[in-house]
């Protein structure tokens, strides 16, 4: 398929998140050259569908990358560590949806909304942030610009596709074996690698990546300190306690927030955030109207409602995020920062 | 079966609660007398199980209540409202578990392990708290006495049980179907009596009970509302968001406080939980050790875990704690209620 427009690699394209991002390509009629599907060993050969075509994926390797403008890596931190850079040096501009990079101080991490400013000092290649943390600064930003912001404090309600596809497929399982009354035996949730293995399915399990030295885990720290690069805040203060939960897509946030202007009211937060770009409120008690997982699941956009002014502090906020955690969490995120690319003319064909 | 020992009459004795109160009473081995399983009309004539022998469930009426000392109610607060008083008049002292009386000047609300001491000037009704804030308050009691308490931030994980019997059947029903890719219809969830359903299974839904004018839900109001009552804390800053998700059985809760006393560490508020009453600690990450509500189904524990020092404040901390909703939450508290009023005498057989 040569023709006018970009060669765009996907690797990892066999994923989750690799499968939302063809869609995505698709659905966005993102003007392709040419499309290479790449992955690692295991998944190469696999036949995939595109525009009604059926492409092979090749095995990704260093010369994979030659004539590629833009490389859409997700396909786990390790591949991104070896090959983005070798994608680098041969023109490419990497995308990487991995934790590989996101925190190097010459890597800029960026969702549209936010920072798409920071796409200008790229050096080869870009960071899409996690997807737990892309859905709240979408809705955060624009109340910083409004009314500043001095706190953040996040619980997360994360999906199981987050965790990839065979996470869950292992939810489907074990909510059929455990409607039946069978014994489920857990093998991938809360991380594969991982000695001790819980069930998901009925559960709630409050481990998302691995624990680290301050008993924070890895995506809770995730959360905290790219919050604050992208929001270009190094000092806000944000905490989070991330949880998985039994749904399939879309992750939830019960977000507090405290601003720093006194007086904000309800009505002039959701003023803000109606507007806001890549947000839709959904916020009417009377109506029962407020995000959620099951419906958000599919779309781009990020849903804020449930906002309501704290009943002691002057300056707080509760408000309930949701987002596709593939889509705007990972794969439309990642197409957008591509789309931007072009828009700011920072790529060439 | 006369014999020595109290009176002790259920209502709602064929509901989720009322279940749990029966296999309670009969696993504590409470010493009774006799057993009266009142309903209302719709549930009367069916037939329970009690320590091996059927009882036939009576229709509720004034009259029930002769000759009876304790009262377990648990049938939705219109049935509290009309038959509390009648009991009381008749000489029992009541342990209702439904919203009716909480927040009233003359009722004490009790969870054993924080206030007990509230039983000595009840006036015939002692309510049981909220299932949501009875766990809660067990784990901040234990941390207020040692080290103070300023403010308490929750975001909960609701379990499906908690909205009843039906419920529960409604999630079962819709995974099934979900997981056969049919369309399901859902009818109770989040309030059965508010004009829209929305599916619980593989979906979180923030809202339990309806919403009050301040934005806020009536489970979220009893949370502050009753945090700060049974802690004997009127000026306590609390804030509440609840979530239900598709669990059974166990409630969760994402719980950010600041304490009084500066310089405290993870460790002394360790210590602190892993003696208090009611409480079992798991908190170990380098074992994966953590409350879930699948493993604490069942249980008359409150468990807590995944606490950690807030990274900005001194004073900071985050906490998970999980309990059996219908237990601790409701029937386990409940009949804990009737042992201290025997242990402090303020009931006589």
């Amino acid at each position: 398929m040569e023709q006018k427009g970009l060669h765009v690699a996907v690797v990892g394209a066999t994923g989750a998140v690799g499968q939302q991002m063809l869609q995505t390509l698709e659905k966005r009629n993102f003007p392709l050259a040419k499309l290479s599907l790449l992955s690692s060993e295991r998944s190469a050969g696999k036949k995939v569908m595109f525009k009604g075509t059926e492409i092979e994926v090749q095995v990704a390797k260093p010369e994979s990358f030659e004539g590629v403008h833009i490389a859409l890596f997700s396909a786990g931190g390790s591949v991104s560590k070896q090959l983005a850079p070798e994608a680098v040096k041969r023109g490419a501009v990497v995308i990487d949806n991995t934790s590989a990079f996101r925190m190097e101080e010459n890597v800029p991490l960026v969702v549209p909304e936010v920072n798409e400013e920071d796409l200008k000092w790229h050096n080869g290649i870009i960071a899409n942030p996690n997807c737990s943390t892309i859905q709240m600064v979408v809705a955060l930003e624009p109340i910083r610009k409004a009314f500043g912001l001095k706190r953040v404090i996040v619980s997360t309600y994360q999906a199981v596709s987050g965790a990839g596809a065979q996470a869950l497929e292992e939810l489907k399982t074990q909510a059929e074996k455990m409607l039946k009354g069978e014994e489920v035996t857990p093998e991938i949730l809360p991380v594969k690698s991982e000695s001790k293995h819980y069930p998901i399915a009925f559960n709630a399990i409050p481990q998302i990546d691995k624990f680290q030295e301050n008993g924070f885990t890895f995506e809770e720290m995730k959360m905290i300190n790219e919050t604050k690069k992208i929001m270009h805040m190094p000092d806000l203060e944000v905490a989070a306690t991330c949880v998985r939960i039994p749904v399939m897509t879309g992750h939830s946030e019960s977000v507090y927030i405290e601003v720093e202007k006194e007086g904000v009211s309800v009505e002039e937060m959701k003023a803000v955030l109606k507007d806001a770009p890549g947000v839709v409120l959904q916020d009417d008690p009377s109506e029962q109207l407020y995000p959620m997982p099951l419906y958000a699941a599919g779309k781009n956009d990020v849903f804020v409602g449930r906002i309501r002014k704290d009943l002691n502090r002057e300056t707080g906020f509760h408000l309930w995020i949701v987002s596709d955690n593939l889509l705007k969490g990972a794969a439309w995120n990642s197409v957008q920062i591509a789309e931007s690319l072009l828009k700011l003319g920072l790529i060439q064909a």
